[in-house]
């Protein structure tokens, strides 16, 4: 049974609507302040705050999918590890939400992809390292026992993104996992967030758990430990707006990609990439909720479409919005897809940008 | 005393002067011609004409420089070969015609860099596996004896650029060797270009030589040899528009960066790259005859500018002409050099394309 890290299939949970109802107000009462004391340039005012407001938090998202079959063009154990960090890095670069690792030989397989073992191991030990790689280095030692995927981990870069904390940065979140300690009724569990104090939290949770949690703005310098809530782990980029990882899905098939998303209506503009595009230069994006990027293997997306057997067409093309060539009169015959993938995004990146540049960033 | 590979100083000759008198009156005739038939549609011809010659060629050259200390960022010996694979891939993808490899720790050195010595040996390492990879494989043999800089040479992925012709490939272009045949008097040297028959050129040439043939448009297939004349390395790109592979130089320091351009009157536009660079997306390229891309180490710029003692300043931005940072809101507190080359390339791209599209593409 495929359980990459058990803890990770809730390990991210949600507690949306009491939070966000007192945000909401708290800024609201702000706002109606604000606009009362500054009459004289209300226009200008709130113009000026709508886009301060709409600047901080990112609504949108963005993933990425590729196979997991382009671990098998590396040419070691050592290098088949770098390439799962390269892509790693890429994504973490441009900030992805998301990485899809998809089987492109697609077989359709029940529940928790049994079907995919030895010959589809590659989706599961690039998810591996993906998520090894996204997970907080002071959490690793719980969710990443030992394994022989991650035998050459020693030679990954560091992905350095913001939700990796060392132990005296201040920040407002941090990812923690929830102590195995005794809680009396009506206080909160004990989350370990790789700081000197653990912090309590506002909830009784399950130990074990991955959280995010927002500390509370202040700490009681005395106390042996910080307070904080459980927050959704969207909330550091819906509201912070900062790039907190990505989170890693399998898919058995090109299919399931699209089929499979955790965004209830699915995603809303769809890339597939591919030299045979059309050229990127002349297309412009209209903004998004959820955008997709799919990337093929050694022998592009053609084949992960051949061998889906959900898909009837024969033209990968017709299953994206946008079909994209993202480096046109490039100077080698082939590239590779953990080029392509840095390529890619440094060439949508502008136009994601431009999409929301006009239309209060995404918001 | 650095000698990378001992053909290779000498290897790229250039006859150009005679070559293109001869070319350029043919060209010349054939333009009075056409225009002679075609009196009515004189103006739209010339125009079209025009469009098409200089649609064909490629007049500027794009050089990317880095320091070679970027190899002493790899974990293993394998991963150091990798790495210089990635940049010379970088670098093909995006047709890039020289690779300048220089010393961060700008030790100023007299004559052939015998200074550099260990200290500095990942400039020669890395040079030395940038040529490698240029050179078509057919011609490895006898341009790189076993060295040790090469052992994982394994591990390399191909570079797989147009000037790298599989046997049976028809091309008005080919690398090859001058052979060590004796030739009777008025008769050209013998050349391997790595076809199923030798090339007869136009011209006696010392063995040993890496040389630029032109193909002679129809060929005896009775014969059992080809005919050919040597021409300059850039003609593949300035007359056929095609990307040829780069060159490699070595600089002894960041200002012999400048200084030391093999193009008479250097280049003309240069970008230095920093994450403390103003926002590319907002900076447009004007044209230019020879552009320079400059990329820092682990350390960024800053270090090769402190350790110069030609240059006086200590801020790298007002060495370049654009200080860019092509990677805005990157979400990775580093970007690795290998990884800035990619996705700066990725970013200039299609402000190359912009900058010449309506200034007749560089010619
Ligand atoms: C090794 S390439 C696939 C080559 C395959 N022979 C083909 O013709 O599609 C791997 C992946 O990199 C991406 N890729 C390569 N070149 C690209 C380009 N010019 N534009 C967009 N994506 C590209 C695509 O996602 C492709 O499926
Ligand atoms: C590891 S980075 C250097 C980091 C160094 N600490 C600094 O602050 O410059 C290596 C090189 O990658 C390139 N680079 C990294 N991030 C970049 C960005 N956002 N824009 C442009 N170039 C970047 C620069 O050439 C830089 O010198």
């Amino acid at each position: 049974m495929l359980s990459l890290c058990p803890a990770f299939h809730y390990m991210r949970i949600s507690y949306p609507s009491l939070l966000k109802e007192a945000k909401k107000q708290r800024k609201e009462a702000k706002l109606i302040k604000q606009l009362e004391k500054q009459k004289k340039e209300e226009d200008a005012e709130r113009a000026k705050l709508e886009q301060s407001q709409n600047r901080k938090g990112r609504a949108y998202t963005v993933s990425v999918a590729l196979p997991g079959s382009v671990l098998d063009n590396a040419q070691s154990t050592e290098l088949r590890t770098y390439l799962a960090g390269q892509i790693a890095r890429a994504c973490v670069v441009f900030c992805v939400d998301e990485i899809v690792v998809f089987d492109e030989q697609g077989k359709i397989v029940e529940g928790e992809f049994k079907g995919v073992g030895k010959k589809g191991h590659a989706c599961i030990q690039l998810a591996r390292i993906l998520q090894y790689l996204e997970c907080p280095q002071y959490l690793r030692k719980w969710f990443f026992p030992k394994h022989q995927d991650l035998q050459y981990a020693g030679l990954l870069n560091p992905l350095d993104s913001p939700h990796h904390m060392r132990i005296d940065e201040e920040s407002e979140y941090r990812e923690g996992i929830v102590l195995d300690r005794p809680t009396k009724q009506g206080k909160g569990s004990l989350v370990n967030c790789g700081m000197r104090k653990d912090v309590r939290i506002d909830k009784q949770l399950q130990s074990g758990l991955r959280v995010t949690v927002q500390l509370n703005k202040t700490q009681d310098e005395e106390s042996k430990i910080n307070k904080g809530v459980v927050v959704a782990p969207h909330v550091p980029r819906t509201e912070g707006g900062l790039y907190w990882g990505y989170s890693v899905r399998l898919a058995s098939c090109l299919s399931a990609v699209f089929t499979e998303s955790p965004y209830k209506d699915g995603y809303d503009l769809t890339i597939g990439t591919s030299e045979r595009g059309s050229n990127m230069d002349q297309s412009p994006l209209s903004p998004f909720k959820h955008l997709l990027i799919v990337f093929g293997g050694l022998q592009g997306l053609e084949a992960s479409v051949d061998a889906d057997q959900n898909l009837e067409v024969t033209d990968p093309s017709v299953l994206f919005d946008l079909y994209l060539n993202t480096c046109p009169g490039q100077g080698s015959r082939t590239i590779r897809t953990e080029e392509a993938i840095l390529i890619s995004m440094a060439g949508l990146k502008p136009k994601i940008t431009a999409a929301f540049s006009d239309v209060s960033n995404g918001s």
